[in-house]
């Protein structure tokens, strides 16, 4: 597909959560359909989706019609099965393509690209047996984190080893996952960039916000973040850098630590990002209907901020303060999930605090 | 229904255009789902909405069902049939009510209902039959306008009365329909107001937005629109005061005629209108979500307006400027129509010019 997409056609995008929501409404905007893809019943895409397929992504038949009824394929998660795209990348485009996937699903991989861009990481080793644990924690001391390979977010996982001592329990931990030590980082705090590529290079990145986590979940992104000019420059083109060198097609975020010795990367997403959803109160053209013209085929849009913002998670029973929140004069998104389970990203609010400085 | 609707809750929203797509983007964005009634297929909300019914307004059956499966009930048009109305009435609270349906159905009993407020009106008189248009243009006088009193909108059903000579052709138009004749108004320029009412009886007014038409459409609102502070108020209390007459729940749309006499009323649509859509891109809540608000007895949101913004309407043949308007900062919002006909409405577009002066 190199044709721009136009009016009436069909995006698909595999996952239906509520970033596949999102980007739905973003798509819906620019006139196309989107056609969600997702193995649990009533997925929060499907309240805006044209079209729903519910099947598993190992059924070959599901996902052979899924990709020849769309006009591109999308994601809304990395952690899509292999197998899964193998069969997809036969009939439709990616976007963004297979070495973000590959790069972003494997922490190892990820954090040896970004060395490999001359990008500052966290130390971090590959863990492949006790003993490999034992010689990396005499390398990077503690106190350090060891963390499965893939498939972990939102601090999931993951187990911290204060000393030595906690080392058994760790590894026991990864239940003989591939895993990583990563050596902590003395940061005084995390920002993130929401960066975009189009198919023809051009690339556009939002304003840093400034993240704080509760519980390993995000909690709130206020932008501006703190960061000198040239610490803003620098982290955009970090950010330019990574998506140039993957080819990227779509709204990657980065996740950058603040620290005395300079920013480092914490990890990318190869998609819309949590720390990205000021965006739709703070611009014309907010990280989704972005991700949607990049993978449209379609020219960047504006992303440059109007607004200061503070977006802040409601997860779980925070959603039981929307009917105070509702009073007042943020501005609430919801995912229409029926269950505030514990941990549950439920909805966020974006609230404006005044005109961008 | 007193409650306020909850998440997954679902608004059934009567008419599948471009009104109801970005209300049922709105209703997303709260949590709610949307059920559309649509007669014509594929409707443009029918991306967007978690259920769709394809059924003419004197299926019974069909809007029995679909009144059964939602929890309110609301409309992206004025003109729905009476029997509809009578028979959903009896199933679901419909907001806004019936006393606004029937005032904006007919011209006649609007500009009288309008008058009775104290609100200035352009002349009008109510033509039953040949001589009482004669009568009447003898008392207006002319230039003077001939309207169908119902189902007219976007200059359909009327014939203009340049001189007496011009009275058989115009009566003939008319095809027997009741009619009202209108006489000119002399602005200066045409300003729209677009407010809302809770069911607690609170309103709140967005900035007034200033109206261009070509060939009897919405070409372009501009916000602000130029208006004194003393104008600006009295705009204001005019809409305000049209919505409690009404008891009205929801998002009502009033274009002002600003002349040397005052402002006079042009038309009230009981609805989200055209002239309210540059709310998307210059208010953190916008009139959809303003409309969702109400009909779902939440509070009302902030309207105020962050940014000035031109929006600029996409008739037939306009859409094939998207891709050079994509490469601007301007906010596209298409609806997804497969044909650009002549004189459809095809999309708008949002310039944001600045921050709100």
């Amino acid at each position: 597909m190199t044709d721009p997409l136009k009016t009436g056609d069909t995006i698909g995008i595999l996952g239906g959560g509520q970033l596949g929501r999102m980007l739905s409404v973003a798509a819906s905007r620019l006139g196309f359909k989107t056609h969600i893809y997702e193995p649990g019943a009533n997925p929060p895409a499907g309240d805006v989706a044209h079209r729903v397929t519910t099947a598993a992504y190992d059924d070959t038949a599901a996902l052979t019609a899924f990709a020849n009824s769309v006009d591109v394929i999308t994601y809304e998660f990395e952690n899509i099965p292999t197998s899964a795209l193998d069969l997809l990348e036969t009939l439709r485009t990616i976007r963004p393509g297979r070495a973000a996937l590959a790069t972003s699903q494997d922490r190892l991989i990820e954090k040896t690209f970004l060395q490999g861009l001359g990008l500052l990481t966290a130390p971090f080793a590959d863990i492949t047996d006790r003993a490999s644990l034992d010689r990396a924690l005499a390398d990077i001391g503690t106190p350090a984190i060891l963390k499965t390979r893939t498939l972990g977010y939102d601090g999931k996982g993951q187990s911290r080893i204060m000393s030595a001592n906690d080392a058994d329990r760790a590894f026991a931990n990864m239940a003989g996952a591939p895993a990583i030590l990563e050596g902590f980082v003395d940061f005084t705090h995390e920002v993130s960039v929401i960066g975009a590529r189009g198919p023809d290079g051009s690339v556009a990145c939002y304003d840093p916000g400034e993240n704080v986590h509760k519980n390993g979940i995000l909690d709130t992104t206020t932008v501006p973040a703190r960061l000198s000019a040239a610490q803003r420059t620098d982290a955009v083109l970090m950010a330019a850098r990574i998506l140039n060198a993957l080819d990227y097609v779509g709204v990657m975020g980065m996740e950058l630590f603040v620290t005395p010795k300079g920013l480092i990367v914490n990890e990318i997403a190869p998609r819309v990002h949590n720390s990205g959803h000021w965006t739709q109160n703070g611009c014309a053209i907010d990280q989704f209907e972005q991700h949607i013209r990049a993978v449209a085929g379609w020219p960047l849009g504006d992303g440059s901020r109007h607004s200061d913002v503070v977006m802040e998670n409601l997860i779980g029973d925070d959603v039981l303060r929307v009917p105070q929140i509702a009073k007042t004069s943020a501005a609430i998104h919801l995912y229409g999930k029926a269950d505030a389970k514990p941990g549950r990203k439920m909805g966020h609010v974006n609230r404006v605090t005044g005109p961008a400085r």
